[in-house]
């Protein structure tokens, strides 16, 4: 199939400094958890992009140099030539796809803690982050002429180890912008106040750059505008309207390009989830740059529709479309559009849970529509190629159509196995993403489903049979050989929960004033005036609950023992939008508290740390506490091996929630990993991969397992 | 020197199933950061600790399988292949000094999130962790039985690796506890519900662990009580009067040794702060083993003194004295003893940085007392050795007394410098640590000056000079080749702060009612009846200035943005202890606030999430918003290489919080650093260290700078 040609303008080679792009498709620089310390991660998890069709490819931030360590978040580094050497691996992966690979030089000034290195931190002024206690000295001229050429020289490192676009990061917490910005910079030499002086620092960094590079093309990333309080710096920061045009006149003849977003440290505001910010929510800030630009400018805006992404060039908005998240969720992205196989584009969600691994500090990559994301090199997963199965004239009935079911299914159909079937006892697909995509703020995740749904439906050899609920003999006498079960979980009807390991007295939801999700979403329990949301889940569904509620216009009160809505909301940045949401809604939070009981209309409260008690009416209440796996059908098939053999039932398998219950993430995963794995010894226990360690006396990284084991 | 004879009890050799303990110091399992993919460092770490005379060296949690996988915390693994060989490198180093290699064989179950290997977790019952949000399935007999061979199998690579001493972990979250205590088991089958059945996964990983395993020693670690509520699980947990004993008596016949402390993972309450927890202080839990087995038990109590180990001994409170911190803190703590050097023992503070370090999960150890804690491959520091310096023929001006002061011309002392001076204005040495230590409950810190005064005392190149504040004249005319400046931070007097980057209006520390910890520490600045704290740093400041206040009879209201108390008391588990000292001194904690203003007597705070506002009167305000480096006198001998070379000077350097405010720990190691490389071209800048990452395409880990460099 060839692309349609209102999409051509989307393959348009661009020319940026002495580099070329091949098209307008360009990775921006972001975090997958590789650093330079995992070559073999990084270079493939990029490379794919580059296959993808990504014309360019930009690592996550990059470290200049040692005192700009961000243990234990993990950004790759280039301080030495070893650095140099892994780096060097990512650069020929992507160039061999004809793509352009990037870097994003950064030094985090007095952001960071360089926990690993231990040295002190150098910054403008001597005021610790806005998001941590970290501090830095107040540099002399003298330093920052010093800290000046250490950039120069991992600029050149940079070149050395093959980097085509050398990118200035000036975004975040980053050295020029503890210069350029008021809220940072305090100091009262040449170097602070006026604009031009804020400005010095960075100015003369491009400039000694260009002095010993002119071989690839250097250009900068920055927030064109840092936003208003309380999302960001207000006055104290940078505004496209007043700033922006000085900025960029001022540095242009020192640039190749521009790429260009919005926001601050608090960068949910740029990477903003699909529940609080539309695709291309940035456009009205950024637009503002090409009136004082010739150079290429990119944008970034959570594109993964092509109609959005044309437009957004031929009205001038743009150049270039940047993309990170839809470029996570899908490496093939471009290809699909060159290609016209528009239905096949596995779509960004935007829940940023891509971005919550990040934010924990450490863990590698997690994406919820593309489990393969990270996996490309230590487990050899390639998102669009699948082995075809050594094992496939058999028969595998999937029990259960939620996420982990339907991305099973569709894998082993990818993997030729002879007949599949996914059974559900609803009539459609989905589990129970299809009723929380229904909540106010979440359709986008409907996406899940609908991708796979489409893919399966190519597949001749995978069936879905709908409004069907199997029972235990259904299943034995179904005929599969192997079966599946992907059952997923339901709330707790009785308020057992992670902090108190104890049901919370009163909490029946068989009663009418005490609900679940599930009740008050798919069977419209009713609710009283006053509600009370019991939240000791981590992450959405009790402020979600809270939402929902509110909006029905309940006086609710939202009680969890977190020390916010949910720990995990401020993983995915989702934190500020959705309090001050529940503020405006008059929500009233209690933070920090565990509900002892909630019984005769009243729950009873306990502060966490100080103990004090507390009391709060309510009409009815939502528990939010814990999820239960559906998995009664597994442990009874599991336990009667006569019988699984007398059905010619080889294998039995248990995955996603009806395992564990976890993040969508967890369950998608879990289906392909399974489904990967389905003709390996034992399917169920995962195959090993490659860790990526120094080892002692040896080069390579086996992951073989010890020849130790029980005597017999 | 000889050891006093009423130690020789501390050096009999222990008999531990088939091996023996050469005395009855044992380092207990603890964390490190170097799991088993930084084998260099783990080894060196510690093997160090062996040559200080540990008769027991042990990893820290060794995780068994895959799907125990605690990242972003570091353990090491023993998984595969690889993990052998790189954890044999240990157990060599530890051997090599006659010493036994202990491995603490840990499955998290349903703690772990598995971040890095993506799997689903197994436990005994299916609810959320108590500390986090991760989740597990209830195993069925069959899975039990799976997991309980994979123990076996991961015990068998341990010994594979060369370890003595196989520890199976039943302490914190591990699975075996999942089993044994009510909070966490709900089963009704055989290993639910009595006591001997919940014990029973224990016991039958014991025995095929003996069956298979006759030349290691086989012992259990494990909190013999876990505590009331609200440190622990109650009548929920384990209770050493109740549940010990059939414990100990069932199992004994299995196990070769026990290694006890108390606590859940609220870890605190067995690592206690020294600002909480006086010695050994479990003794009165960990006593009662002795009273139901023969074989040796272990106790830990953050041990130093030789006296009260003895008396712990003879007391008949346990056998082997058990370290993690003082260990840490003193690596050669045996052997100073032996060799009857007790006043170089260098003393544990517990300040629990050590445990910080892991609660932030990724970075590797830092220790308050020993800069060395970690170093001891990757940067070659040797705790007690130091190189003669190449240029030590000079004399050296240290300006300051502080941690960093003091470090520094200790260093430079040991190192064989000609002539090392310290300077200060005050009497005697200590900088800030002088009053913080003076301040209730950190009596113990005045250890990390003591042990540097006694040290600084025995170098006859080392001379203190107090009550002497050198202007820039003084130092320019010193006479020293070399000049250190080390002259610590003082509080801001204005309000300036991390989170608004601005001063609070009204904060002004000239004015009656406003005042600086030092103020009110050192001064004696009087306080009205209503105080308020605000805290804008992230660690002991703010709370330890409102339980002063608090003592001091005023109405106090502590104010910080942060969640808790400082974010950082969370991670040296001292947020609930000190939360729940304010409640009982009747403080009002109001976080997550903003204080936008302190005028007229009223504190204008503003919730930092909704946005909502608040006041709140006060006759005093204390602020603990940031401190400010004292390095006037820095900023201007730098400036003038002139009167530096016609001086005679050569090299001026900035260290501690003179450079960066920080901890003391990071203020100690800035001036070890610095006289550690004081003989390199540029000892202000660091020099590179081994970060042990796999390379491509070779098998060294050189850190040697590209070749790279600016053009000329």
């Amino acid at each position: 199939m060839a692309r349609e040609a209102k999409y051509d303008v989307l393959f348009d080679q661009v020319p940026v400094g002495p580099k070329t792009l091949r098209n307008r498709f360009w990775q921006v620089p972001h975090c997958n958890g590789a650093g330079s310390d995992k070559p073999g991660m990084q270079a493939e998890f990029r490379g794919i992009k580059a296959e993808g069709g990504w014309a360019a490819v930009f690592t996550e931030i990059c470290l200049m140099t040692p005192d700009s360590d961000p243990l234990p978040w993990v950004g790759s580094r280039i301080w030495d030539n070893g650095d140099i050497r892994n780096l060097a691996l990512m650069c020929e992966k992507v160039q061999a796809h004809g793509s352009l690979a990037g870097v994003e030089l950064t030094h985090g000034g007095g952001l960071n803690h360089n926990a690993e290195t231990r040295l002190p931190a150098r910054g403008a002024s001597q005021i610790p982050s806005d998001i941590s206690a970290a501090n830095c000295r107040a540099m002399s001229v003298r330093e920052i002429r010093q800290i000046q050429r250490e950039h120069v020289d991992a600029a050149l490192r940079a070149r050395a180890a093959g980097f085509d676009l050398l990118t200035l990061f000036c975004g975040l917490a980053n050295i020029t912008n503890f210069f350029m910005y008021p809220f940072y910079n305090k100091r009262t030499d040449s170097y602070g106040g006026s604009f031009q002086n804020r400005l010095r620092f960075t100015k003369e960094v491009l400039e000694m750059m260009r002095e010993v590079i002119d071989d690839c093309a250097i250009g900068i990333r920055m927030p064109i505008d840092t936003l208003d309080e309380p999302y960001g710096y207000g006055d104290a920061g940078f505004r496209a309207e007043h700033d922006a045009p000085e900025y960029i006149e001022t540095l242009d003849p020192l640039v190749d390009y521009w790429d260009l977003n919005v926001g601050t440290l608090n960068w949910g505001e740029d990477a903003g989830s699909s529940r609080f910010f539309a695709t291309n929510h940035q456009a009205d800030y950024t637009r503002i740059a090409k009136q004082h630009t010739a150079k290429p400018c990119v944008n970034v805006g959570r594109f993964t529709d092509p109609d959005v992404m044309v437009e957004a060039i031929t009205s001038g908005q743009c150049d270039v479309i940047g993309a990170a998240r839809p470029s996570i969720s899908d490496p093939y992205l471009p290809r699909k559009i060159e290609e016209g196989r528009l239905d096949d584009i596995r779509e960004c969600i935007g829940c940023n849970v891509c971005v919550s691994r990040w934010e924990i500090g450490g863990p590698p990559i997690w994406c919820t529509q593309n489990p393969t994301s990270g996996e490309e090199y230590r487990r050899g997963w390639h998102p669009e190629h699948y082995t075809p199965a050594s094992n496939r004239d058999t028969a595998i009935l999937v029990v259960g159509a939620g996420p982990a079911g339907l991305e099973a299914a569709m894998v082993l159909g990818k993997r030729g196995y002879e007949a599949v079937h996914v059974v559900d006892g609803h009539k459609r697909m989905g589990g129970h993403v299809s009723w929380v995509s229904t909540m106010p703020g979440f359709s986008a995740w409907r996406r899940v489903i609908d991708w796979r749904e489409t893919q399966i439906n190519k597949l001749d050899n995978v069936q879905f049979v709908g409004s069907s609920r199997l029972s235990t003999s259904d299943i034995v006498n179904y005929g599969a050989e192997h079966v599946i079960i992907a059952t997923g979980s339901v709330w707790a009807a009785d308020g057992m929960n992670g902090p108190m390991h104890e049901p919370i007295t009163g909490a029946d939801a068989s009663q009418p004033h005490v609900c679940t999700p599930e009740q008050v979403v798919v069977d419209g329990k009713e609710l009283g005036r006053r509600v009370l949301v019991v939240d000791h889940d981590n992450y959405y569904m009790g402020s979600a609950m809270a939402q929902l509620a509110a909006e029905k216009d309940c006086d609710v009160t939202y009680v969890t023992h977190w020390d916010s809505l949910g720990e995990y909301l401020r993983f995915t940045l989702e934190e500020q939008r959705m309090w001050q949401r529940l503020t405006e809604l008059g929500v009233e939070v209690l933070s920090q508290h565990l509900t002892l009981s909630v019984e005769g209309g009243v729950g009873s409260l306990l502060h966490l740390w100080s103990g004090r008690e507390r009391a709060v009416d309510f009409d009815s209440v939502i528990l939010v506490t814990q999820r239960n796996s559906v998995c009664d059908i597994y442990d009874e098939l599991h336990t009667d091996d006569d019988r699984l053999a007398d059905a010619g039932i080889a294998s039995i398998h248990l995955i996603g929630d009806a395992h564990t219950p976890g993040m969508i993430a967890q369950s998608v995963f879990s289906g392909h990993r399974l489904a990967r794995e389905f003709d390996s010894p034992d399917p169920s226990v995962a195959l090993p991969f490659i860790r990526e360690r120094r080892l002692v006396g040896g080069t390579d990284d086996d992951y073989t397992l010890a020849s130790v084991s029980i005597r017999p």
